[in-house]
């Protein structure tokens, strides 16, 4: 295997959002332009959200003006209404990412919309899009299973895919917003999309709740996927499931790849080094497996009584 | 899918002998008969090894001998040397689990032996077993890597497989001791022994350091494995990586086969209530993410809000 796989960092959207403290704008600049340099192929730098909503995001404007944007990678935001999609044109953002429910009421619960709903206020936004060459992602919540209702038919899955497709998104991230997918779900899933919209650029966000995180990373990859959404120092969380991880770790899925001999533009090193900030930055210890271990080509010295002759 | 897995339990081998406190007797006798009602196909039970050297089994007769022993589930036990096995044989154990390194310096480390001496001193072992219809397994760690020398060649491995086989060994374990396999690694080793010893018990044994363990689980299935050791709780650890996680979670790796829709025997349920126990018995929280999140069938009621009319 030696295709290019596209690596996707969403700590500083998807995991800030839920800290319980702000991280001060500056120290944002700072790792979103620090990850600028790590080989990322798409970094999702913030959401132009309410700040009502989401406080520790208020300062989306400033950020995404502060960075220093680094040719090679595309920096995203996330979109959830016409305003916010003016705000981030404004930006001059590469993609804005639009975000909905696969069920009812996950939509109706998370965002207050259901995905009919949504899919009208995506077209507004769309429309606000004409004209720009920003390109338009959407992201499809549940797609694995919804915490509420449970299964999500695939068949559900797939239509709301082709109704997106139809009014202009060119991009899908397949979301197992709360941990519910297993291997076998993702890669008939993921080989189903592949097959069915080659021509279309589909991620893969998985999260680690429920341990499987990488094992569904794995199963998407042997499925055709080659984007992948993770978050630096697996940062992020499930508000369902206090204690539990949340999404997948940058570091520990790159690492992965690299073992298996796959290309992801990735410096391992550099990555692990803004990693390590995280914990300063957020005040708590993250759950990166290879910020505690160390990568596998670590090497030990043997014991000292070894040594001695 | 639909083929029969078999999991097999090491955390009351595994995992107690590196805690830092002593688990009582009775206590660990308890767990163990719990887990036999579990469906589990394999219990490792203690290790007959001396007292000084792992104090914390020290009481490896009593258990052996006050367990109520159910049928369907086999009962191993780690055995180091003759002395080990005699005294396994007297506890009329189902299986005896050899253990040697793959390299000479993990193997020099760990047991003071290199691995041909490890296969000199099997030999001795088998032999008093003649007579016995106990099964003998070996253990062959650092089959993926070793934390001093690195790289492991498969060569290697496959003549140290070879070798156990000629003295009599009936089944192999594959260890990635300290957490260095990626998952394509592991099906091609995984893949090649299975092809070419159909007629041997192998049993893949991974640990969850480097967040990769369930996504080996996955790559070993794949090749054609269907034995698993995991751990209850993902008791265990890694001496070379304090902090890291360690073997892999048993109720994590049946939650995962049983979402793919495969049969492993074992009663999920009946298994989380005893990994519910752990974290009394070893006074510490226990990496399980299955016990901390539910399993993906768990449903949450919808938000207040949306109840009110």
């Amino acid at each position: 295997m030696s295709k290019r796989l596209y690596i996707q960092d969403v700590a500083t959207r998807d995991g800030f959002q839920i800290e319980s403290a702000f991280v001060p704008t500056e120290d944002k600049i700072a790792l979103i332009d620090q990850l600028s340099l790590t080989g990322l192929a798409k970094i999702e730098v913030t959401s132009f959200t309410s700040p009502k909503a989401i406080p520790n995001l208020r300062d989306a404007e400033e950020v995404m003006r502060g960075i220093r944007r680094v040719e090679g990678v595309e920096y995203t935001v996330l979109v959830p209404n016409v305003k916010g999609c003016e705000r981030a044109l404004a930006c001059e953002v590469d993609e804005i990412n639009l975000v909905m429910s696969a069920s009812d009421t996950h939509g109706l619960a998370n965002l207050r919309m259901t995905p009919e709903q949504s899919l009208e206020q995506f077209k507004a936004i769309i429309e606000v899009t004409s004209g720009t060459d920003v390109f338009v992602n959407a992201s499809l919540s549940t797609t694995f299973g919804c915490p509420f209702e449970g299964e999500v038919p695939e068949a559900r899955v797939l239509g709301l895919v082709e109704r997106l497709l139809a009014i202009g998104v060119r991009g899908v991230t397949l979301c197992d917003t709360t941990g519910m997918a297993d291997p076998g779900q993702v890669e008939r899933l993921c080989r189903e999309v592949s097959q069915r919209w080659p021509q279309v650029v589909f991620t893969a966000h998985f999260h680690n709740t429920r341990g499987m995180g990488l094992a569904n990373a794995l199963a998407a990859l042997n499925a055709g996927i080659d984007r992948f959404d993770a978050s630096l120092g697996g940062l992020g969380g499930c508000p369902y499931a206090p204690g539990a991880s949340g999404n997948i770790c940058t570091e520990d899925l790159v690492h992965m790849f690299q073992r298996m001999g796959l290309e992801t533009g990735v410096d391992l090193d550099r990555l692990l080094e803004a990693s390590a900030r995280l914990p300063e930055l957020v005040g708590h210890d993250v759950p990166s497996a290879i910020l505690k271990a160390g990568k596998a080509d670590r090497r030990y010295p043997k014991p000292k009584w070894m040594e001695t002759p």
